[in-house]
């Protein structure tokens, strides 16, 4: 052994240690030439003090940065665990066999022109992967900028520019590489540190999903923060996210949202396939994950969450010596949708009883410019101790005759004696510097220089605190459903080429998951039309079932309040005319009974390459659907995710009585969007479910499907080696 | 004469250069105590190197800070054009009285306690501003920070804190003195430099109007900044405003959008009337104004307008050096509503020429890590000489081997030689400082430290430049108007004390202005009832007048579709006795031919009583009201304003023929819209008016105004003294 320090203990069994906590480091392609990226590396290890062994390699060198250097990996005389490896790409493959054969347990690939060039580079790539899992090491990249780790026990900088984190508490996964030098610089020009960082560049191997779950179980690790170019395996993402969000946060930046930022992410890090960007945010709001916009946000969340409990509410107290700050405060609080609620006459009197009488006591507090340190102080813990404030932030603009570092020591104590029952935030305007934080030890306050930064972070946290305080429901079962049954049926479809179902197999199907449709049969004559509907006995629609017209309405194929076999044979009979002059072939009818007046929405599937199905509730009519009023969540559902689709609508107030008017029965309506959940999570093969109109009827009389259409097809074949579906 | 300098080119001449530029100043107040605001004022004139000379007024001191010191103005035997006051609020009467008396021409009272702190502060500050009347000078605050007017030539820091602007071109309004302080202090780390700054306090003299005419003619002043509290003159504003910002741009913070802001926004600077956050957006809208949310944000964009010229149209070219921060910026752009279009063949051969194979030439434009300082220049020239492009975001991360100065200089350089005809910003991600500008002499780009400020920054230039590519439009004249009919008609009701209008006198008020309702006849019986049917020959709608109930339909006030007297008579009975068994009295009825089916609107009028009329459109029926697909625009109304107001509405495409439809008459809604706006312009007494619904019927049919309801009062008096209306 080369040195006498003792494997860390394992948080984790797949690997990774392999990574983070090598006892010796290889460095594959360490150069003599200064602007090399292999002696930057070399440089970075040995100035950050790695507390283990390094090992440069390079045949055309016996000594580099005054370490003796090994021709190759097999020459190094003691175990290697960890290779960082910057050759010429072409060598890559065979540096990494040879390391897998001396018995190197993680490689970390530098070198770019693998996947992201395409061609030759993928293949290259898939060989790279090939020798990793054959000789069961872990691999980060290739294509990436690195790894660090700064656990004093390990104390690790290896990658290759001239930002070094900070030790901290933040786990950091970036997908882009140059980037991640820049949120180096940023996190360490606030203060805020990380317990490590990996550039995760092409993630052949090891992904965001293998680093969650490492970080999970790192006790120095307290956030997780990742900016996310794409997804390899989005169901797993959520599954693991939703376990590890509710131990440490995790806040995320996933770009590529535009157009011309999919046209980049494609040709950037070579992921195929990116998804919308409504399903992204549905995949993070489901699975506990804080998502921002942008990375400085990103880090403006990380400073409250790396330092103060989550919040237990919204209901916010602003203090400030200067009015206007006070005010823009509150305005970001309520634009964010936190609470500036007047404060309680007792704790109104208690700041009364030492503020000047010209002092705002209501909320915003305005302590007036005169507020010494020792007044914030005492404010802090006055309204701290109000059982109706969760969070406290305190707003300073320099005044005259008060240093604001003696405020910000007052707010750090104050903080202090609060015990972490409220969450509390500075703003510092106008002094410059901007700390993150302000601290004494252990206690932590995070500072901003504007209001609305701290106002956006703490909305985050408190979103986050109501995630956490809605105990996990496991996906609600559906009793009653056939689904060998439907699976038989969707099979039967496939054999014969998929496409949209007929109306029969249709209802079919939907009545195997307990979806009754509206009672529909088909009529194959203008006489059988006639018979049918004198059967129903009941006013009736008769629609024509003409193969491939989407808007059948519109097009005069469907007819509303018929009565009796003659008044429908003969509708039938022009119907089948008229639509025949217009060049339309009406194939046959069906005739359904007449539903009463409700509510009309629709309630739908399609499936998503990526993320799989993705269910969707939204109001019907042309109307509402100009104003976009859909809520949609990824299958499986559970009990939650269907009352919070329904109740996120902006029509919702309808269902239950709006204006004196009916209240319509939402329980049936979220049966239906809990069975099409289940239906299109059992069977991946429905590639679009439509069930519009659903007329949601008057409280306790249930909801009728009028319309349903079902389309079944092969899901898109796993994606080509290189291309990452896995996590 | 004290000085030799002669008065500068007077550009205003609403007495403001005696307070921006005078020759002369007294410190009325000035003090030895070095904690105190006289002190520190009259030291920051002399450190500053006030270009002219400089009086202290102190009856206690014969010596303050090396000058010699007057007991009060009138010893000072020289002409005084300016005093700044900082004595106690008691005698700042006195004190300005004396100042009239003497001949000086303008004041700056710092003093606070005046009419934010009511009672007797309110009563002093009436009597400040008629001695300021009376003697003809003009007043900054009471309750101010001070003025700074960065001129060489006059070269005045009259401001009692130890930050001092930059020099520069923004001219700078702050309500909020304690904010000002921040804001310069932000300004001046950012390199932004000012032209001059006002703290306007009570604003009950000098308000923003005056400000923004006075810098309209200062040749220093490029760029307007606002940071505003509450609002005198509205229409006024609106009115200068729309001028002004037509040659230089105007950015405003209006702060108080919140509850709680409000809240504080009352008690802060005594404003005793705000107003509806939407209201405020209609009028920065109309008037050209670039409203943004946060101080942040507005130095964002004052670092664009203050080195770029507005850009002609909203297509980006986003240039980078690392794949993921063109990502983020492409994001930004199209998250802000920018366009990134893919570049034409020729400029992505033209980049192609010099990149390496691997880089991306689409847009963004990723040139690699290995992009030289000279890459950036030459791919700037290239892109920002393409025709379709109207901004270019240079963005850079911090590579090995590049310098990012030597980055900073080419695009600079190359920003130079494209001649101000395609707007240029920097994005520096990770580069420590910061800086808010390149510069190289007359020639600078903005910087930013993220994608996403520089985006929105460019996002509101882009929408300001399409603000001043619309050619001012007057208000459109309404012809067929009988005006005076009108006055008097709302003259008769007020009379006997105003409230909501007959129907009969509803009809004919908007008759008056041309804006034709349904025929509605009143019937006082019954039988009456069904004979006006019988006349009418048509499907009639029966509606039981019943003072007081508003929902009218959903009580069952309200028939459709009923046909001859016989009928109408029956129905209009039974009306009565079923509404007199729920304990609601009928008082008669009115009949209205049927309308025919169309899309129903409604327009309306609410009186604001700061903004004056507000005029609202949006979509009817109660889903769409959930939705608040509404639009407004405060009176006078031009056509453009009204042909915006419909086609914002989500709705707007069922008039153009959505999925097939039928188109409606838009015009015809227009023109109502437009009538609504000048009737409700004209006679303020017209406190609300509804029109709903508005059925648009199919085009080239009109609009059938169904049911109308006017509320007529006298709006409210003026505010009491020192409460401002004035601008």
């Amino acid at each position: 052994m080369p040195n006498n320090r003792s494997w860390p203990k394992d948080p984790d069994s797949r690997g990774l240690d392999a990574i983070f906590r090598p006892r010796s480091i290889a460095v594959v392609g360490a150069s003599r030439d200064r602007t090399s990226i292999g002696r930057e590396i070399l440089h970075n290890l040995i100035e950050y003090e790695f507390n283990g062994t390094i090992f440069p390699v390079n045949p055309k060198a016996t000594t580099v940065h005054s370490l003796k250097c090994y021709p190759d990996v097999g020459s190094i005389p003691d175990p290697v665990d960890l290779a960082v490896i910057v050759v010429p790409r072409d060598g890559v493959v065979d540096v990494a066999d040879q390391c897998g054969r001396t018995g190197v347990k993680g490689i970390v690939v530098i070198t770019a022109g693998f996947k992201e060039a395409g061609g030759e580079g993928a293949r290259l790539e898939a060989a790279l992967l090939e020798k990793v899992r054959g000789y069961r090491m872990r691999m980060v990249g290739p294509n990436c900028m690195g790894v660090v780790n700064t656990d004093p026990r390990v104390s690790m900088n290896a990658q290759f520019v001239g930002v070094t984190p900070r030790s901290g508490s933040i786990g950091f996964l970036s997908q882009s590489g140059a980037l991640g030098i820049a949120i180096i610089a940023h996190a360490n020009r606030l203060g805020l540190g990380m317990s490590s960082f990996v550039s995760v560049g092409n993630k052949a191997d090891i992904s965001g999903n293998d680093l969650i779950q490492y970080w999970e179980h790192d006790e120095r690790t307290r956030v997780i923060l990742l900016y996310l170019e794409s997804f390899g395996n989005p169901r797993k993402f959520a599954r693991i996210t939703r376990r590890v969000a509710r131990k440490k946060p995790i806040v995320a930046v996933k770009s590529g949202r535009s157009a011309a930022g999919f046209r980049a992410t494609q040709s950037h890090t070579g992921a195929l396939v990116s998804t919308s960007d409504v399903t992204v945010d549905t995949l993070f709001r489901q699975s506990g994950v804080i998502r921002v916009d942008t990375l400085g946000e990103m880090f403006d969340v990380a400073a409250l969450l790396a330092t103060q409990p989550v919040p237990g509410g919204d209901r916010v107290a602003v203090l400030t010596n200067g009015g206007g700050l006070g005010i823009l405060a509150a305005d970001a609080c309520e634009g964010f949708g936190l609470r500036v609620p007047e404060l309680s006459p007792q704790t109104q009197a208690a700041l009364r009883d030492f503020l000047p009488p010209a002092a705002g006591a209501r909320n915003p507090v305005d302590m007036m410019g005169s507020a010494t340190p020792e007044d914030y102080g005492r404010a802090i813990e006055i309204v701290g101790h109000d059982p109706a404030v969760d969070a406290v932030i305190a707003a300073f603009v320099p005044p005259i005759a008060v240093r604001h570092e003696d405020v910000a020591a007052e707010i750090v104590r104050a903080t202090r004696n609060l015990e972490g029952r409220v969450v509390v935030l500075s703003i510092f305007a106008g002094i410059h510097g901007d700390p993150a934080h302000l601290s004494d030890g252990d206690t932590r306050v995070p500072s901003y220089p504007f209001p609305e930064p701290a106002a956006r972070a703490l909305a985050r946290a408190v979103q986050h605190g109501r995630w956490l305080a809605t105990p996990e429901e496991p996906a609600r079962p559906t009793p009653g459903t056939r689904c060998e049954e439907a699976v038989a049926l969707v099979a039967r479809a496939l054999a014969r080429g998929g496409g949209w179902l007929p109306p029969d197999e249709t209802a079919a199907l939907l009545d195997c998951h307990g979806i009754a449709t509206v009672r529909t049969l088909r009529a194959e004559s203008p006489e059988d039309a006639g018979r049918i509907a004198a059967e129903m006995g009941t006013k009736v629609v008769l629609k024509g079932i003409v193969p491939g017209l989407v808007h059948k309405s519109e097009a005069g194929a469907v007819r509303l309040n018929l009565v009796g076999a003659r008044q429908v044979e003969r509708v039938a009979r022009d119907m089948r005319a008229r639509l025949a002059r217009a060049g339309v072939a009406v194939t046959g009818w069906v005739v359904q009974p007449m539903v009463p007046t409700g509510m009309e929405m629709l309630v739908g599937v399609t499936h998503d390459p990526i993320f799989g199905p993705v269910v969707a509730c939204g109001a019907g009519g042309v109307l509402v659907e100009l104003l976009r009023d859909v809520s949609i969540r990824l299958a499986p559902l559970t009990g939650r995710d269907v009352r919070e689709m329904v109740r996120e609508l902006k029509t919702f107030p309808v269902f239950t009585g709006y204006r004196g008017g009916a209240r319509y029965d939402l329980a049936a309506l979220e049966e239906i969007i809990l069975r099409v959940g289940a239906l299109a999570e059992e069977i991946p093969e429905i590639l679009e479910l439509d069930l519009n109109p659903v007329i949601v009827l008057p409280e306790g009389q249930g909801a009728a499907i009028v319309d349903a259409r079902v389309r079944v097809g092969i899901t898109p074949p796993p994606l080509p080696v290189g291309a990452k579906r896995r996590g």
